[in-house]
């Protein structure tokens, strides 16, 4: 029998109970070992709740517990998440979690204290939910050098883009129609200034090239000054605009970043709408692989939390090759990083741009520039000369 | 140090030993174990290989050698294929393949003799060439009950079809363009036919249901009759026609078949084009999951052989929890199947259809018809009634 304690009963929490009791004989039938919640750790109580008397508010029950051999942390926020899992891993039992913003902050710490003590620590639905992409990222392409990904990694700025392009409303009514859908938050900031996204590409970063960067540090652009004129000139050049995380290797150095991109019909992320992500991977050996799905809800995300549960019930003790997060790594310079941009000028006369145009365009009376590919150096020497005659400027995919 | 034997030095086989040499210092960075091709079996001489004195044509060579402890068997065909693996996991040596003939006419046998060895029996590269498909459907959504999957399993036939839609050729031009490229072969039956796309359906099938279907049995139906006419009905219609995999539970027993399919724009298979892969997969708690990526090719294939390489350098010993296939299992009437259907006839006249048809449409001066969701038995009955006035019968995904 392995015991199971559930850190916070919200939404995951609670999913991740439902998955385990829905499927449990389809589980268990698996992986021929019985799985059993014996704790959910939260504030409050839950009398109406088939778990109800489960629940504990006392978080040292279950670290002085020795039945318990795997803790689910899907509390959210970095304490006291963070010291919990830690706590865990101390006392040998092993933590799977949801939760990205100690993943990418503390994800070093974790996986070290995990190795330590002979534990494993499995974060599979801190990024893209569901999606199977953290373990065929570390397993299935190990025999690949990672050389690039780029991710629609937040549903929530997905949907309010998609609906932006497809139902012609502003930002405002986009967010507003997302809140009311439950796919944002009231204080939507984390997602739409892009937070969230930065903490799922700093873990992918880290999980390609053994550095974990500062998610707080990495060029982080939301959507918040996305309009619907760049949309629509987006979409007359043939392009959707994406909030896309990015990450390559420079050398020794590590790049993340995020912000809004014009992805042409050509990339396979540019279908993907709503609240869908899609991680797309570029690698020497294989090319291009797409990942695709759910990237949060309560039992997609549920699922993943689930298959991690699984996965150390099978293989208890740490794996010797499991990644290890080095930081303080080195972070490329933005200034080099290289795309081509969309520039929207107001006034076509004025300027004189042959030189990096590689495509012009007169829309509604004003100029849409694609850049060849230039430096971000170049491209914000170029916007500083242009002005207030620039209006919009976004970089391409 | 872990020692390897490539059995078949053909493009899959030539390309492993490529990936084992261009990244093994990455790889066995990330494993912590030290790899080596020790011996290469094939019938031919390499004299210009740098693998060329690895080179043997004595299989027993290999099966005796203790330090022997991974065979990858790209060989291709049943026999000896079939016998060698059977050998190597008898002999305590662990089986990577890319052969999708022996996994899935044989895949219960060799499973089990695995297990009974106490060694691995991987077969990644079996379906999606390059793509993580097996391993996450097992592994990552183990917590799922898979209720369907739909798949494009084969490049060669989607080449075919993506130049037929836009470049207007008819199938034997497209055909003869694939085989230029290297995408089809000299005699390209298996492909055309529907054969290899039906045994990486039983394959995907078998891991999902436990039931290994006879891949000979299961309702096969190539592209060959697919002509540009179907091709731009379909289109006006707002569809792709996709020669796609599909495999479900029905009650105890298992569906699995073949056949080309009108994908409609709002499925992610849609845009799915030229040689790539994509394989979807519905699940109880996750949803919609997409695999996308090159499903063939030297270096992605080689790339999921060399990954399963690498996880069996890391756990040589055989999972309890590894999947066993049981043969003999129910395959599902297929007359049960329901769907929608595209007819199109000749005489729109003739027909009165208005019972089943859920969209009509004068194209051409014929009538094209999707009809609502109807079962194979009912539909098979319908087209007996339309007769010669019946032009085309493609079902609708």
């Amino acid at each position: 029998m392995v015991n199971i304690a559930i850190l916070g009963f919200g939404v995951v929490g609670s999913g991740t109970a439902e998955v385990l009791t829905q499927n449990l004989s389809l589980i268990e039938e698996r992986i021929h070992k019985k799985l059993n919640i014996k704790y959910i750790l939260d504030l409050r109580d839950f009398p109406e709740s088939p778990f109800g008397h489960l629940v504990t508010h006392d978080f040292h029950q279950i670290l002085e517990d020795p039945e318990v051999s795997i803790v689910a942390e899907m509390m959210g926020g970095s304490h006291p998440a963070y010291d919990f899992s830690l706590a865990c891993l101390r006392a040998g039992k092993s933590v799977v979690t949801s939760n990205k913003e100690v993943v990418a902050t503390f994800g070093d710490e974790l996986l070290a204290e995990a190795k330590a003590n002979g534990v494993r620590y499995l974060f599979e639905a801190s990024v893209g939910g569901g999606i199977p992409i953290l373990r065929p990222l570390t397993n299935d392409l190990s025999a690949n050098t990672i050389l690039s990904i780029d991710g629609i990694l937040n549903g929530t700025t997905n949907y309010i883009l998609t609906q932006m392009r497809t139902a012609n409303t502003d930002f405002a009514v986009a967010l507003k129609s997302a809140q009311e859908k439950g796919y944002a938050e009231a204080n939507p900031s984390a997602d739409i200034e892009g937070v969230d996204a930065a903490r799922k590409i700093t873990i992918l970063a880290a999980l390609s090239y053994g550095t974990l960067l500062d998610p707080n540090k990495i060029y982080t652009e939301g959507i918040t000054k996305i309009t619907t004129a760049d949309m629509e000139v987006a979409r007359l050049l043939g392009y959707a605009i994406k909030l896309i995380g990015h990450c390559e290797k420079q050398g020794d150095k590590v790049l993340a970043m995020v912000s809004p991109r014009l992805v042409p019909l050509s990339n396979p992320l540019h279908t993907i709408d709503d609240v869908f992500n899609g991680i797309l991977v570029e690698t020497d050996m294989l090319g291009t692989t797409l990942f695709y799905g759910k990237g949060a809800g309560k039992l997609p995300t549920a699922s993943a939390v689930v298959g991690d549960i699984i996965d150390i019930a099978k293989n208890p003790k740490n794996d010797p090759a499991a990644p290890l997060f080095k930081k303080n790594g080195k972070m490329a310079d933005l200034r080099n990083y290289v795309c081509r941009n969309l520039l929207v000028l107001a006034n076509a006369e004025d300027a004189n741009l042959t030189e990096v145009a590689e495509h012009t365009e007169l829309i509604d009376g004003k100029l849409a520039i694609i850049t060849k590919p230039i430096s971000e150096a170049v491209c914000a020497e170029l916007c500083d000369t242009l002005g207030g005659n620039l209006i919009s400027k976004i970089r391409v995919l």
